[in-house]
């Protein structure tokens, strides 16, 4: 049962070859914290297929939505699925407007590499899976890359891979409800929060 | 890209009311292992909807496998995936047979509550999802409950919850493919082990 906490929505972008944990963990621990996610496939159908081959149907599509609707973007890592929403102009165009409006935008693993390479992100500090194929896009991009598991700097959070996927999660609901409620969320989940 | 390491391969269940990331955390770990995997709906269909209302579509069906044809048996938690799982009775069969063969059973969250309650885990030590609804369950079938996050006995592993999926999925592979692999996973992933 879903009990909505916040009108902050967000949308959780899906694309062929996103890594499918990285992308629920966020979902699953939103929708415990109360905040409404709508997952959005870059792909004209609502559906997308991970980069370990799990077929996902997705609520809605970026053809479909408007991106000012929501309170938050967030870009999940994977390859090609980076890649992939990458090429998506209707989501590279609404990060654009995020970052000036001040509108948080969270990415993790391969997906820094994508408000990055946008030009998006210089002075901030930010994380990335710690391949050099993406860290270098950060630094390239004026970023300060940094090994901490979650990086919040301006109005982007930033995260490094699966295992980090619960600390990320944790610290988007954090900015959007609160610490206590993701503490809530952490431990009903028997996670232990550094 | 999937590079198998070994020929034991897990049916991964599914439900509707399955928790998803339980479920796919194994199922992506187990991937990366090289280690097949596939993930079987107890239902006519092969899709499912999660515990927090996503569609995954699945490899195939609990109709059309012979669950013989498995090294492993791997149960997600989440309400009421894990009423619905238990309400299959050719997986329930399956399980009396694993148990019985010494083949491996792993359960996550309330998930353990099914075989402990077929009493197939008398006198073994496991966890579960801590709520007494669950833990009790295990008590009454002469199982010695434990807190630690993954806990293996005779041929069973079970854990805890989402907080736990990580280290559940990585004693998996370690148990299938040792422990070099399953540390190479986690470096792979970002993620400490303990």
């Amino acid at each position: 049962m879903f009990e909505q906490t916040t009108d902050k929505k967000c949308a959780l972008l899906l694309a062929d070859g996103t890594e499918e944990v990285e992308a629920l963990t966020v979902y699953d621990i939103l929708f415990r914290a109360g905040i409404p996610v709508a997952t959005v496939s870059v792909k004209p159908e609502p559906l997308i297929t991970s980069s370990h081959g799990v077929t996902i149907v997705t609520d809605t599509t970026a053809d479909a939505v408007n991106f000012e609707d929501y309170h938050a973007l967030i870009l999940p890592g994977g390859m090609p699925g980076t890649t992939n929403l990458k090429a998506c102009a209707p989501l590279c165009d609404a990060l654009v407007h995020f970052a000036a409006e001040g509108k948080l935008i969270a990415a993790i693993c391969a997906a820094p590499t994508i408000p990055a390479s946008l030009g998006l992100m210089k002075g901030l500090e930010a994380t990335c899976y710690p391949a050099p194929a993406f860290t270098q896009v950060l630094m390239e991009n004026g970023v300060h890359y940094t090994e901490r598991p979650v990086v919040e700097s301006g109005s982007f959070i930033t995260s490094r891979g699966v295992g980090t996927a619960i600390d990320f999660a944790l610290a988007i609901a954090e900015k959007l409800v609160g610490r206590a409620v993701a503490d809530s969320v952490a431990s009903a989940i028997v996670y232990r929060r550094d």
